[in-house]
Formats: structure tokens, C-alpha cells, sequence
């Protein structure tokens, strides 16, 4: 492994750690690797080792290229101070793609307290978004961050559907950053349809990092399945960039988004709710429309008594409801239209740009 | 084992079934067991196999007696109807610890889908509330169980602080039950302060049960993560229960509350911000809080810069900000009060009542 | 789940538990399930529930149908009367595939202790063998087992290329069963090339069963690795047996014999030297044995240069050393010879029949 | 993390790098860290990187100092250089433990395939035994070692008293390194009482290193369990050196030896037999073993009914047979010598040097 440590910024004291693993060679099927960059917690007053190297083996462990960013802090830390850090540090790792043999379309941000509300940043804020971020008990919300940094800025309201998908941790009992920084952060992300994991431990103190006993200490009141993270978001990780392959990475089995709904194209993998809603899909959908309030009591009880009984009293608006939030390919399931008449439907749609 | 098959409510078709492992003899250390209660999901139309026997082996290897409740579905499923069933189940368990070999006190619910639903209903609402409650996909907001069951009450609403402690999964793709089913119900209990764990996989179907190949088809589209809910949510309850001793339990990790604001007496383990509100802790809390006043800046300056920026500008009502969430005994850790003063004050809170 | 007690022998008190899981309905895609069946230890003076229900509980949640055999003891355990008890108890088994649901072709034993010995029998000495076994820190020496019963037979010694293949496990520091127990059946295996795979934890008391809290008490000088036989064990009889398929199991990963030495007809994929020493395979293997002497240094150069001076030293039996435990394949690929005339090669030796 | 590249020997191109974690500062309880040493595979033709940066990874993250040993190869593997180069690396890094942060007495090695058999000649034949020796997929018999490098010493008959115990894996399918030799290398290891537990997985090719997708692709023919002997060898290295504890390490849970025969005193923990071969225990043992031989049918009986046979027939050479390998306290626990009296024998006993 070559290390290389560099100087962002002198004033400000921000520097870049390199942990580059070797390609091809004794690595033969592997050209380029994924790479995290580390963003340790502090409270916007330090940046802890604690947080950082041992973050580090574990990715390296699993073939990642991995960078530690030390970014502003205590004076230097007014926004968007910080945020510009990750910025060029984003920057330069993409840039030397090549050099650091990395996947530029697979870079993630791992970030812990503090260094969790610049990882939601960077998730949300960004111009250089990472393509996956893992939040780890990290400040969300704007009266805690401002604890630690006046000028920092609210995450949670940041989320839209242009936010990078996330995988969060957190402890119930974490007095220093509550829960709920975690918990509104995974509502936002419903609401813009963004792909996440969350784990949330029973118990635990704040700042636990990896559990390993040689960062937090044996003794602590700290719950068994805290350390699973750890090989959870390597696992996540996995289904976000895809897995090692011949000079390539696998298929990913996640999308950014969870519904079909962002696509660049309409398909019947949207949503009705959505599919309804775009004007330009109105005409391939109103037959259907049409056919369903036709036999929506049909439909209905096809799909249970309650369903029937809820139809009956509200008519398409209660069908509409159980229907909304499935793809329109399983709600199609449940008629009696072919296959052929299915699959025409989709190819349709498929002409069909998806716009916002 | 032995295997006991009870009918409960032969007009609604209610059935218990018991499985009930021996004990002493060969298990010597052991004269009673934790025990389960399983309510397996189907929409309130039916329930299914699929969430009750693989899911009693798991508890059963663990060594829990184990029942499986077949609750009022389709017609019969009017409210309260199933919670009813619940009760009867419950009480029938709990009064018969001594044939069964359970402890009374350590009997926890699990419900998939509707029967999480129930589960949430037994957890909130019910007479003979679980001991802890786990959470499987489970409906618990209003709009989407109206479309199972048009009579069964909103989960969410009905936490309050005798809420039992609950272990919370689903998968974020979950096309039947969205995920915010979970999300808010988890906010809820951060409101009162009911201990929790949740895990919410990246993807999956609903009602993957235990995610067995014997269960969940080996091509599901279900992530590796999603049957870990198993293996954790038995290191959950033993925290919650503890573990076997001789003839006894061990003392539980966790307990109901997170914090001490709800126990019968007051205590530095209190949240400052609680103690605060307390009537009857005004007395002893004045002196701190005169004293605080005094150095909040010293204070401030302790905790942090930005704390401190905080406390120039806003007074006393920055510090409360930053304080009022931890416990008081932390907070007193912040100041110079000698432990023997700390100590004093803890013996003063704790002839105090907790009135609620 | 239906229970069924049978009395095998009602003189010896001979005694088979059924725990027999629902087919289809709930469970769409599977109509049959593998089986298991558990002999529990005990000197052959009695046989522990402490390895009987909580071990059952494990196979059960992995979807096997499991039955536990209560085999002769103490004045009855005179030989062959615990082997007999298997053979009747496996007979049933089998011959009720239809009723029980199971596949009578993927039919494990599970043994401990001297029920290990048993199970050892089993997978050697019985007209109706088990399709794999499982040993837990078995007896499986003569000088040992006469301890306990001194009309039963060694088992190491009566290993042979019919024996099923095994999964043992066991700890170093077993006070009563030693652990060359385990060791010296291990290479015996070896010898007749049947497949297995073993555990030897560092440290743990004898009989400590699934080593859970419920069933060995948490206190026990028995380490971390030792209760993961219970998880590997059910990955490893995926391996044998296939995993769960539509009303089907996939194709297993393992075969009983680790080469393909066993086979029924001969291959590129037996090993050179068993292919040396086939009367039947002298022809064809001739004309490859008449270049590799003349190309014998370039091929060892092609090794490596140990081999290389080996080679230059020892001649063929030098080559033969090398090259003899390794598959006809591998030594062909590296050689010159091209895919066609391996391929040729193979198709000839597939046409004889392999004659032991 | 700092890391280090030295030259050990610039004619022979050994080279040894160093991976050196920070201690205090963020690390508050840990002033020292144990340390590993890295012996990467290639049979004695190279020392492949595959086998390095992936596994110090893992005991980076796990808190271990970590080396990395390129040592002679190919001409210049003739023995003893590469033991030679051990011993240089070993001396180096004990003699620098204040530098680098490590305890002298807590340091490991582990090797891959010719590195296994040089890792398993370190824990044999050094100066500076190493103080555990992890073995990966190892050549440990001579006529193997033989085809990589004639000169180089069969390791399975170096086993003494004195090896350091060893963690050893391997896959049943090797078809490059026979399972044969992990095996005889296990039973050495029991004839000698050294303490080790081994991992022999069902199938997997040689060479598999962490079994991770980065260094063994995705489609390998490698068993779901091989992977695990990374996170068990750092839980059985936890047991053998303690765990991270304020500035020292906890008292380990594993011995060296298994039994206390090879302890500097006799005590009632060393094994009946071996006491009963000691010249200067002999005063001691002597009242007992006339005891015993007053009683021997009474305590036969108290074992069970095929001792107290074996005792009938054979007298006290049966009872012999079956208290030898026990500790002489467990056989003490079936008489009905006092607590007081079984003290008394200990505390003779431990005056009494262990001769060898």
C-alpha cells in the first residue's frame, strides 16, 4: 500500500491522507477500485483519530481506495469553510482517478458527529456529490449543529431528490446527538424517494466508531449489534457500487431512487400515483382509467373485503389510494389485461421523457 | 417438547398453540423460561403460516417457551376483535406461568404486517401489555390499515410512556407497507422516551418472514442483511429480559426508559431539563442554577467554543439548549462541585416522587 | 407443526420423536423437505435432552423435517442393539417420504458424544446410510468408547469410500473425549477420499450442545467460535443437499468424494495418478505419458524451478510426485496440448467405466 | 498510521515493511498495541502481495501493529535464509517495541502456503518463536516443501513442547497443498499438549487469501464459511494475548499448553498420568493411588457401569485407562477425599518442581 499525505490548505490546516492499494499485478482481475473518503467527528473543534484510521482499515480490508480529509475547524470552521474542504478534496480524488487507479463514478463519503452533518452536506449540498453517503450518528438538524458551529447549516430540509443515497447508524441512547437527527433524516429521504439503510442500536454512547475494543473500550455500556455497521454499510456498499469484477464492476442492485419514478423515461415501473400525474402520460393512461372505474369494484375485491368495502364507499378515490403507491405493473397484475396489451402499454411509455 | 393446540374462541376461530420445552432434569440450571407470543400477518383476511412456525423455532432455540396466536380475521376481524383475542391470550399465558415454565414478567409479542399491526395495538393500548414487543413490516398508521381492516385504530397516535420497548424492521422497497409505517412510529417513542431498536434494510419484499430459503424463495430480491432481524432481535430481548442463570434471570442491560425521567423517585440521572420542570426539585435545583447562572460563561467555555459563542449571546437560554438533553449528573460533571456535593444532591432528588 | 411419538422397541424403550413441518399451501414452492435426524449423547447410559430439543429447534427454523432417536442404553446398549435402533429408525424414515414430505435421498444423522459414535456407525457401517453426517465431538476410537460400552466397535477402522460424508466438531480441550477422536477420523477421510468439513475450537467443555445460554450456562470456559458449528453446519448440508427450489432442491455444490477418482465412469477430472494406475485407461493415457517423458523438463521449468531440479534429478518419478494428487485437467493445461485434443482425451476416458 | 520500509538484506532482496498505529493522544487507554507479522505465499518462488495488504488490513483494523516480511526466494530460498530472515525480522521488531508502540511478548505470525511453512518452522525451529502462529492452507511435510525448495525442513516432526500455539485453516479441496498436512500438523500439535484450533473448510481452491471478492473473485468454488478465519483468528488471538485494557492487555483465556503438565510446578490441575510419571510426586501420589486401589470398584461404579466392568476385568490398569488423561482434581472430585484434604494434596504438589 502507498500512503501520501497532502496539504489542501495551509491556512486553514486541512489535509488529505492517501491509502492506495496496489492494481493488477498480484491483483489480476482488478484495474480500478472504489474508493470512501473519511470525514472524522469533533464537534467542529478537532477531528479525531479515533474516527478515522481504524474507519480506514476496514474498506481497505474490503478493496476500497480510502482518503482521510482533515477539514476546518474551531476558527476555520465557518461555513462554508468545511463544505468547500470536502469540495476540493472531491475534487482532487476524481481528478486523479486515473493515478489512484478509482472508479470516479464510485466514491463515497463516510462521515461520524460532526464530520456525519459534512457527510449530509455533501450528500445534499454538494456540487461534487458523493455517490453513496454513510451518515454515523451524525447532527442533522440545525439547533444541535449550531452547538458546535453557529454559521453550519440545517441538513434534513437540504433532502431532495437529487440527495445521494445513505446508509445511517446511531445509538437510541446517545446523549450527546438524540436520535432524532437520524430518524428525520430517513423521513426526508422517504419523501424524495431516496434509497437508504438505517440501523439504530439500542444502546450505545456517542462516538462508539467501529466498537472494535481497541477504539472503544471493552467495558463500555455499548449494545452487540453496534459493530455490525461496520460490515453492513461494506455489504450496502456493494449493492450501491456492484461488486469486484474483470476490470469492472458488477450490475448494482440499487438505484438511487427505490421507485422508478425519477428514470429518465416513464415505464410501468412507476408508480400509478406518479404515472397519473404526468401530463404527458395522460393519453396512454386513460383507457385504463377508464377500464378501472368500469370494473373498480371487481379490482377491488380481488384484492381483499376491505379493499371491496373501501371502494364501494369512495369509489375511484379509494381505489386510488391503494393503488397510488404501486408500481403500475403490479396493479396491472391484479386485472385481467394480457401481457401483450402489458408490455404494449410499457413500450409506450418508454417514448415517454420524464419530465419534473 | 410438548405441544398443546387450545381453542380460544370457537365462533371466531381463535386458536393458541403452545410449544413447551422442558425444564430442570437435563437443563439444570433452569426452573422457568422467557416466553413469545407470535401473531402472524395476512392483511386481518387470514394468517399465515409462513410467519409462525419458522418463526417460532428461532425463539424456541433460544429457549423460549412459545405460543402462536391465530387471531379474528375477515369477518370476525371487526375491532376489537383481535386485540381482544390478544388479551385473552395474554392473560391465559401470564396465568399459567407455573405449568408453562415462564416467567410472567418476561413475555414479549412479535407481529409481521397486520399482526404487527396487533403487536403495536398490544404494545399501546392493551390491558396485559407485552414485556416488549418486536415489529416485523407492521402496519401502524391509520389510512393504510383502514385498507386491510376499516375499523382498526390508528398505532402511531396511541404511544404514550407506557408504551413497551420495542425492536422495529422492514425493508426500505416495501411496496405493501411504505416504510414511514415505521419511521413515525419510531418518532413516537423518541417522544416518550420508550427504549427501541430498529433496523431498516436497504431492499426486500414485504413479508419475507425470517428470509430463510425455506421461507423467502433463494432469487428474492431481498437484501443480506434482512435476516439478521432474527439473530438480533434475540440479543435485543436479551437485553431487555437478561440472560439464564441459576433458576433466575440476570439483570436486564436495558430498561423500559431510556432516560431516569420516569422513574417512581428523581435522580441526577434525570435530564437536566426535566429536573428543571419538577416542582418538587425546584428547591434543591435553585442553588445549581443560581450557581450556573453566575459561571455560565466559565461553563460555556468548557463545553466548547461555539457553546460559548451560544451562551454570550443568548444567556442562560443557549446554555439550557445544550444541557437540558443530558443528565443532570453529566451536567454537574461540567462544573467544579466536589463528588461529595454531587452526592448530596442525589440523595436529596432521591426521597423525591416522580409526579407525572 | 404436527409432533408424533413413536416406540420403536417397547422392550429396549427404543423411542422416535417426528417434528414434522406443513408442505405447500403457505409454503408455496415446497413440497418435500431434506431431514435430519439427532442422536443425543450420553455414554450409551442415557440420552440427554440437553442435545435433543435445542439442537432439533436449529434444523427446524433451516425448513428440515427432524427426528430424534431415543436409542438403547445401558443394559440394553449391548452391540449391535444402538445401530439397529438407527438402522429401524432410518427404514421408517425413508419409507415414509410421502407422509412425512421429505426427500429420503437427503436424509442427515446428527450425533454427540457417544450418539456421535453412533452416528460414526452410521456413516460406515449401516445398510442405510445417512446421506451426511454430523459429529459432535464424537467417540469414534475403540479404547474410548469401551469406557462406555465395551461390545461397540471402533469407527476410524471402519471408514471406507462408502462412508457418508461428515461435518465434525469438537473442542482441544475436551477433558472427556479427547480430541484425536475427531482428528484421526479427519484422516481417514482423508485416506478414502470422502468429503468433510471440521471445526476444532480452542477451548470448551465436553457436551456443550449448541453452546446457547439456554442450554450451556454463560458462565462456561467455552470460546466464542464454538456455537458457529450450528450455522456452518446448516451451510454445509446446503452444500450437500442443495438449497430450497420450486417443489425441487438446486443441484448441490458438494459430491460425497472430494476427486472425481469415484465417479462411475473415468475423466479429465480424475487425478493423474489414479488415472496412472487404471488398467482400462493405459491406452489412451499412453501417448500423453510418452510426451510428457520426452517434454519432461520443460514442463517442470514450466512449474517452477524446484520442480524444474527435481525433475532434472528424479525424472519422471520427480514429475509423477509433482503431478500424481492433481487433476488430469490441471496437468494438461500446462502443456501445450490444445483445447481440442484435451477435450478428445476426455471424451475417450468418459467411455470407460471406472472398475475398483 | 505511520508506515515504515526496511531492507533486511539487500543481497537476498528481504525486505520488511511496517504498518505502525498511533497510541494515546485519541487512543486514551492504549499505550501499546500487540503486533503480527505477515509471511505471504508463493512457494518460495515470490511472496505475493495478495497475501499481505488484505490481511494486515484486518488486524489493522483490529488494533495490531502490523509487518509485512518479503523474505528470500527462489536461489536464494536454500535453507535456513528464509528462517534467517524471520529471525532478522523478529529480533527487529521485538527489539523496537518502545518505537513502535508494541508489546514484545504479544507478537504473532501468520503465513500463507510456503509461507505457512515458514510461519510453521518460525513457531518450531526459531530462536524467537513467535508468540502464536496463525496457518493458512500450509505446507508442513517434507515431500511437499521438497517440490518448491529441496533444502527446506519438514515441519510436522519439529513439533515439541515448546511450539507456539497455532491457528490453523485450510480448504478439504486443496489441490496444491493436500489437507493432509494441516491435519498431521494438528495431531503434532496434540501429542506435544500445545494449545490450537483449526478450521478445515469443505471446498475452495489454494491461495484464497481472505476469501474477500477483492483478492478471490465472486465465482470462485469457495465454501460460504472459508472467509470466517479472518474474524476467528483475531477472536482466538484475543484469547492467547487478553484484550485491549488501560494501558495493558487483559490476562489471556488461553494457556500455550492445554493441560498444566508442562506448568513450572506440579499441581492437582496436571493430568493423573502424568503425575503418576513424576519421581519426586511419587510420596505424595502414594496414599492416594493405596486409596484407590482399596476402592477402585467403588469409584469404577461411581463412573459408570462399563468402568466399573473394565475395572472388575482389568483391575487398576482399567481405572488407569480412564483417569489418566484427566486432571488429577477431577479424579479427586469422584472419591470422597474432603476439600480440605484435596487442598492439602495441592498445596504439596506445588512445592514440588516440574521436572522434565
Amino acid at each position: 500500500m502507498q500512503t501520501e499525505f497532502i496539504t489542501l490548505n495551509p491556512k486553514r490546516n486541512v489535509t488529505l491522507a492517501a491509502y492506495i492499494q496496489e492494481v493488477k499485478g498480484d491483483f489480476r482481475y482488478i484495474s480500478k477500485r472504489p474508493a470512501i473518503l473519511i470525514l472524522p467527528g469533533g464537534g467542529y473543534q478537532y477531528c479525531t483519530n479515533r474516527e478515522a484510521d481504524p474507519v480506514a482499515m476496514a474498506y481497505l480490508k474490503a478493496g476500497y481506495q480510502v482518503f482521510i480529509l482533515k477539514y476546518s475547524v474551531k476558527e476555520n470552521a465557518k461555513w462554508p469553510n468545511p463544505l468547500e474542504d470536502y469540495e476540493q478534496a472531491m475534487e482532487l480524488i476524481r481528478s486523479n482517478d486515473e493515478k489512484w487507479h478509482l472508479y470516479k463514478d464510485k466514491v463515497a463519503v463516510i462521515g461520524f458527529s460532526a464530520g456525519g452533518h459534512l457527510a449530509g452536506c455533501a450528500a445534499t449540498m454538494a456540487k461534487n456529490k458523493p455517490d453513496a453517503a454513510i451518515l454515523g450518528y451524525a447532527v442533522t438538524k440545525e439547533d444541535l449543529i449550531h452547538q458546535c458551529e453557529v454559521t453550519a447549516p440545517d441538513v434534513v430540509s437540504a433532502v431532495d431528490y437529487h440527495t445521494s443515497p445513505c446508509f445511517l447508524f446511531a445509538t437510541r441512547t446517545d446523549q450527546v446527538v438524540p436520535v432524532i437527527n437520524t430518524i428525520e433524516f430517513t423521513q426526508a429521504l422517504v419523501k424524495y424517494d431516496i434509497s437508504f439503510e438505517s440501523h439504530i442500536y439500542a444502546y450505545g454512547p456517542h462516538g462508539f466508531s467501529t466498537g472494535d475494543t481497541s477504539v472503544q473500550h471493552r467495558d463500555t455500556f455499548l449494545c452487540s449489534r453496534a459493530p455490525h455497521w461496520v460490515e453492513d454499510s461494506i455489504e450496502w456498499l456493494k449493492d450501491m457500487f456492484g461488486d469486484f469484477d474483470q476490470d469492472a464492476m458488477t450490475e448494482p442492485a440499487c438505484k438511487k431512487h427505490v421507485t422508478s419514478d425519477y428514470d429518465p423515461m416513464l415505464s410501468i415501473q412507476c408508480t400509478f400515483g406518479y404515472l397519473r400525474s404526468c401530463a404527458n402520460a395522460r393519453e396512454i393512461m386513460a383507457p385504463f382509467i377508464a377500464w378501472l372505474d368500469e370494473h373498480r369494484e371487481e379490482v377491488a375485491r380481488h384484492i381483499g373485503p376491505a379493499a371491496y368495502e373501501r371502494t364501494c364507499k369512495y369509489g375511484m378515490e379509494g381505489l386510488y389510494q391503494l393503488a397510488d403507491s404501486r408500481t403500475f405493473q403490479e396493479v396491472l397484475s391484479n386485472t385481467n389485461f394480457s401481457q401483450e396489451e402489458i408490455h404494449r402499454i410499457d413500450t409506450c411509455l418508454k417514448q415517454l421523457p420524464n419530465i419534473r
